[in-house]
């Protein structure tokens, strides 16, 4: 069964906004085993929407289009639909109620007539609850062909896709997919996709796709069967086998999980607290572990340093080891580590020293150059890795990498 | 002059990447003044190729394509434009050379058969060097239509666009379009629109458009004319009037520069120095001004203080306050501004504590809830914010509106 995308709205054809939704319909349709051959964006005009769905219908099953359901003149999608499908607009009694509550709740706001433009529905048509807007979503279905109508923002089409299009979709193509993406991280891409050159090779179902981010690896493991169970089945032998090539470098196998994340739940596994000293990084690496819900059980406190003084004054960094070897230098690193985990009273602790870019690069210390220590239980660990990418990037860099070496180290203990 | 868009890849039909270059094409594009009433996506299949290629000629002046030409048999966007376009392809023997030293200058790669094929372009092609990558950039021209094929990696693609792309359009489309980026922050996105409604109602050449942006509000102001002079020349008169209305509020109308910046240059003149001290934000303030390169000079140290015990142990906020009145209160948000500028020794500091949720919430202190206390020269002032968005969105609101309080702080000394 095949689908296609229709975006609707100027904003995207002005570059004014990139086109999350298309993404996210077609990560989801993937992932429910229908097959996607094109989508395509068309402003709000009558003339030309309607002849991108009538192309649209010809070559694909089923239609999803976003945008254009809003409540002025301008939003079109609606009318052209029940148009192309030869449906009347009538008035949805339910909807018309809906919207109702919905101004009601949110007191400060009044219905305007043109609210009730959005209650208007093409007869016949399945109507879906929009519990986060008032525009509804609207299913259309004639010789065979289906049109998908649905909201434009993001935090609208997203809700209303998981709770009513997805088991819709589901039902009307039984055989889904199903994936687990498995993450690894401390080991660079071409390494480790050499490593599965061979699953990579002879895969069918299950198959194996690698995702580069940022200092990390994720390989998308994915299923097609006729329910979870038995893809299950399919996937967990080809999850083990990765198991048994990258071993604890994989932290997860959910999609939804992040480094950080692995990280709080290690810490708070071992019942154990981290702190972070961070020059050039500058507040990146806590931000990012903070970013995590209920991180207080582990993070109390932590330190930026960006001015020698500092270093000195906050983690007992000794000027005799600033003068001698730099602020980036691997002693430095070591002392920030060693230096922070003791001023916050912290099990473990990172220290994070580099030049980020564009300047302050030297022949012997070159843009890129960052040196990260790690202090678990009072042993300490100091890599060194040269960056390529521009300052953000590099900082970015030495935030996974800090992550990483942190919860190599919590593995340790 | 219209043109449109066809972005070749089954990444992007998978959901896999999101498509940033359709959008940065078309805000490139639309501020060359070309018009664009489509966009699609295709994936690397002759067929389906040929015929959007087709239809996206049949419609538009110029297309422009993005992908598929890689040095693999699936890379096909040459293949179908030179089909399309009725033209035998031969080898180019200028950009054979120049991917033979693209590879000489990196040693570890070696040339494989498959790279020639990029050197093959169709004939009478204009041919755009790349850069940044093997394959070329290719014009093709016929009977008014033209066809413009592009890399697909945005490292590639961005500046092949700036460097020859973008003046070849240019002198296709020799009215220009010319714009400001006035860029405010410290006033909501409903009442800024308000106050500048006469001015959106009445507009023509130049013409106003807001963006909105988390805690800020940013409005573009676009001028049509032959040369960037005469646009000047047009575009002043509103900005102008902007800063009647909005003043300090506007603290940039450029367009590469972000808050973060300007806070750091307003003070670097000022020479006075910050720290920060983040409790819910974790970091993430100390993060973004550290992005400024060269922020070494106006920021030494900064304090995560996400435990109370460090509130009391770093800044020197007092016990009985936190016992009083508790860590988010508008209390301990004036202790912590004021005792970091004197822990850090800086003549500014802003010191944020709320609950990001999603937990930590109560009725009396709900998730959102974030005060900012700012000490600028000992004068401290603390803001109350109730934020909607999520753990992550509440944060970044949190962050936009400390630099904005420091900003305002800062330019009354």
């Amino acid at each position: 069964m095949t689908v296609e995308f229709v975006c609707v709205g100027t904003e995207i054809l002005l570059g004014n906004i990139v086109n999350t939704n298309a993404a996210y319909l077609a990560k989801k349709c993937a992932l429910l085993g229908l097959s996607c051959y094109h989508q395509s964006v068309v402003g709000d005009n009558e003339e030309r929407l309607e002849e991108t769905l009538r192309t649209a219908l010809s070559r694909s099953d089923i239609v999803i289009l976003s945008g254009g359901l809003g409540p002025t003149k301008d939003d079109l999608t609606k009318e052209v639909a029940a148009k192309v499908f030869e449906k009347e607009l009538h008035e949805d009694a339910h909807t018309r109620q809906r919207i109702e509550e919905y101004f009601k709740n949110r007191k400060s706001r009044t219905v305007t007539e043109n609210n009730w433009k959005q209650a208007m529905v093409p007869e016949g048509a399945i109507v879906v609850d929009n519990d986060n807007g008032t525009a509804p979503g609207i299913i259309l279905e004639a010789d065979g062909k289906t049109a998908i109508l649905l909201p434009g923002p993001p935090n609208e089409i997203q809700p209303m896709f998981e709770k009513d299009i997805e088991p819709y979709l589901n039902k009307r193509q039984p055989e889904g997919i199903y994936s687990h993406m498995v993450k690894i991280c401390g080991i660079g891409e071409s390494r480790a996709e050499t490593m599965v050159a061979d699953l990579m090779d002879e895969q069918s179902n299950p198959t194996l796709a690698p995702y580069a981010k940022t200092g990390e690896v994720h390989f998308r493991v994915t299923a097609k069967a006729k329910d979870e169970e038995t893809a299950e089945k399919l996937m967990q032998p080809m999850i083990q086998e990765l198991y048994k090539r990258f071993g604890d470098q994989i932290y997860t196998t959910e999609e939804a999980v992040t480094l950080e994340e692995a990280v709080v739940t290690l810490l708070k596994e071992k019942h154990m607290t981290v702190t972070t000293a961070e020059s050039c990084t500058g507040g990146l690496t806590a931000g990012r572990l903070l970013n995590v819900s209920g991180a207080s059980d582990v993070y109390k406190e932590g330190y930026v340093t960006y001015a020698n003084e500092a270093k000195e004054k906050l983690l007992g960094v000794s000027h005799k080891t600033l003068e001698t070897y730099g602020a980036v230098s691997p002693q430095t690193a070591h002392e920030m580590a060693e230096g922070a985990a003791k001023a916050a009273g912290s099990d473990a602790a990172v220290g994070i020293t580099g030049i980020a870019g564009p300047g302050g690069g030297t022949p012997e210390k070159p843009v890129g150059l960052v040196y990260i220590g790690c202090s678990v239980n009072g042993n300490v660990r100091v890599e060194e890795f040269h960056f390529q990418g521009n300052r953000s990037k590099n900082r970015d860099a030495a935030v996974v990498n800090a992550l990483t070496i942190l919860r190599e180290e919590l593995l340790k203990v």
